[in-house]
């Protein structure tokens, strides 16, 4: 398996293009479609919360009823959500709109993102489509990334290719961020893409279970959206025929591809979590199975405590092991170890000595080696093991800064 | 019922004192006790945490003993957690050294707050017992509230009066904060003292409606801590009758006498959250009951987007909405109305016009009418209706603000 150029527009058979059709006050692209060739299969996973945008609900009804899907369409600016029966009329009416001008009666997916309950500008909108559409093209995916991000510093997008059967399989991937990052799909928007054919409920299945260890498994600030949303579409332009069995290799190659894209993405929204001067890893083992050790992972990772400890490059071990125990899983104190990077700060429950001028030079080191590039791959990482059993799991922050404060006083989402 | 002077020691046969030991580098007082001059019927709530001080076993298993309590000692300083064999001696024989200067077999209760993973200096702590028992006195109450706090800003301490069978009864209490603060009883230390005889179930019974009405809904940052905990006595110095049954009118005043001042001091920890600079109140109503109500308001009050906004006297009812829908409790969000002070931001689930100057003014003109002082009669109300049920509740925090941050990355906690 390597890394490819191209993004979603990687895997054969998908165009994207994204315009200004100056829906974002600042001028920037704001409309950005993904369009498959051919007819897709389509998998979905959306936001929990009750509050929620009126594409969430459309494109549910949509994945549910079986269709096929030729396109994804998607807004920034306004999120579309607390926006009433004119909002959900703009959704559907757009998702007509846009099925006319592709001349198709496969289904077609809407995503928003931006301010909540502000009105979507509908002649704006309607002067964007088809212009959109007339930009789409086989070197868009790199484009397209671009233009879906909001308050985000760096483009999320990654493709990955590998051979099944002796024919080359293409997935690609994009992701927005960077607020409201937390479980059930925060202000998170992704897309994905493959020319590997998979039976849709298969594909449903592979998206929720690598959703499960990636996108549910990072948090910059515990507040889930109102708009999240992650897509992902499966043609079958590789060659390769129609996988249906979730045990073969061949699906298990694919399941393991559309893991590591959705980890890749969404390792990139934690670290480009707004004020974020770091990625943030931490990894439990030792527990009873991989839920429970998920759980303490994502408790200690969202702790505003440890958060701010971290940016503060003051290596406090004490947050972290409080923070373990009100994850709401039981374990025993005393079996309780903690390291961070290559420092052990507690063992069996008791504090260490350890080289504490190294280990704050270790925060600051990963800090500065990650830089404005945003790369992911230094993270800050807490290693915690509460027992000697047999379940692990990872999740992913970023520290909490003065900036992450700044940007959230004065920008109106 | 009416608010007296004296604190903890308000109530007749309760007496507190509080010194510098030493056990603070800053050199503060750090070392409290408060003493009832009979035995007394203890109740206490602690911190779900796994991961906990030593005093918090100690005091449980003393409680469930089912033994009177003549005594709580409080150290500041050392947390006492994650201090493995070596602290749980400290805490068991620093109880045993208090039970024989004080000459009784009753049972004495031990709090600890401070940085986690420190040892106490025994040295310290054993010149400072007898020293803290020669300063007891009926007057003790302020400069104990005093003695407590660590980052808190204010003293946070109240007592109440009134009349039951024409005795006077008084019940004080008081608090600390301000970090580590989230439900179930978070970095939190508060004693409350009461000198009308309840039964010791029933008062258990009454601490614990009061809680869940109170200190388990505030939040300053979602950090639950190792050592929260929440102590009362009853003794039997006002003269009146011991209090057995719960519906007896009696009851019904301490329990309400509780309930107010748990509220109180609850509303003081979340103004003096770290970094605050106002009092948030979340009202929910128009639930299927009250818990769920409850739940909702504490989502919003616990929301990071939400506390960042209200710092930047930002009127964003988006966030509130969003934050409302991830609470998981389900409703319409058609039917979902949000106030701010005296603007009405949405209703029926539709963003309102309003005067956005003039609800951000009422943002600022809270925050500068609280002040220094921390006053809480001047909390930002959101006022948030989700359906026509006749489920209601109530939950406090404060706003995110640059100084949380500070306050956080430079103090090892």
């Amino acid at each position: 398996m390597k890394v490819v150029e191209g993004g979603v527009t990687a895997p054969l058979g998908f165009l994207a293009a994204s315009i200004r059709a100056g829906l974002k006050p600042s001028g920037l692209p704001d409309l950005t479609m993904i369009v498959s060739e051919v007819p897709a299969n389509g998998a979905g996973v959306f936001t929990t919360s009750v509050v929620r945008a009126a594409c969430v609900d459309f494109d549910r009804a949509v994945l549910r009823s079986g269709q096929k899907i030729r396109a994804i369409l998607c807004n920034a600016g306004q999120a579309n959500a607390c926006t009433g029966i004119e909002g959900a009329k703009i959704t559907r009416e757009s998702a007509q709109f846009l099925q006319e001008l592709l001349k198709t009666e496969d289904g077609v997916l809407i995503a928003s993102t931006g301010v909540i309950g502000q009105q979507i500008d509908r002649a704006k909108l309607w002067a964007g489509i088809p212009r959109v559409i007339e930009q789409l093209s086989r070197a868009g995916g790199m484009v397209a990334a671009q233009g879906i991000v909001t308050t985000d510093l760096v483009t999320k997008t990654i493709a990955l290719e590998t051979t099944i059967q002796g024919k080359t399989i293409r997935m690609g991937g994009m992701a927005k961020g960077s607020g409201m990052i937390h479980p059930n799909m925060a202000t998170m928007l992704a897309f994905i893409t493959c020319d590997a054919p998979v039976e849709a409920q298969l594909w449903q299945k592979m998206l929720s279970d690598a959703t499960d260890r990636s996108f549910n498994q990072i948090t910059v600030d515990g507040d889930t959206s109102t708009n999240d949303m992650l897509l992902a579409l499966s043609n079958d332009r590789s060659g390769l025929s129609l996988i249906t069995d979730a045990s073969s290799p061949e699906a298990q190659t694919v399941a393991q591809m559309l893991r590591e894209i959705c980890i890749y993405l969404a390792k990139k929204v934690a670290r480009d979590g707004e004020g974020a001067t770091c990625l943030i890893e931490v990894q439990v083992g030792g527990a009873e199975n991989d839920q429970q050790a998920s759980r303490i992972a994502k408790t200690i990772v969202g702790s505003a405590l440890v958060k701010s400890a971290i940016f503060g490059r003051d290596p406090n071990w004490g947050r972290i092991a409080a923070a373990a125990g009100r994850a709401g899983i039981d374990f025993n104190q005393d079996h309780l170890r903690i390291e961070l990077g290559d420092y052990v700060l507690m063992d069996q429950g008791q504090p260490q000595a350890f080289d504490r001028a190294g280990a704050s030079a270790y925060l600051k080191g990963q800090a500065e080696r990650s830089g404005a590039e945003q790369l992911i791959d230094y993270p800050v990482v807490i290693k915690v093991t509460i027992g000697d059993g047999q379940g692990q799991g990872l999740a992913w922050g970023c520290d909490l800064t003065y900036d992450y404060v700044k940007i959230n006083a004065e920008y109106t989402t």
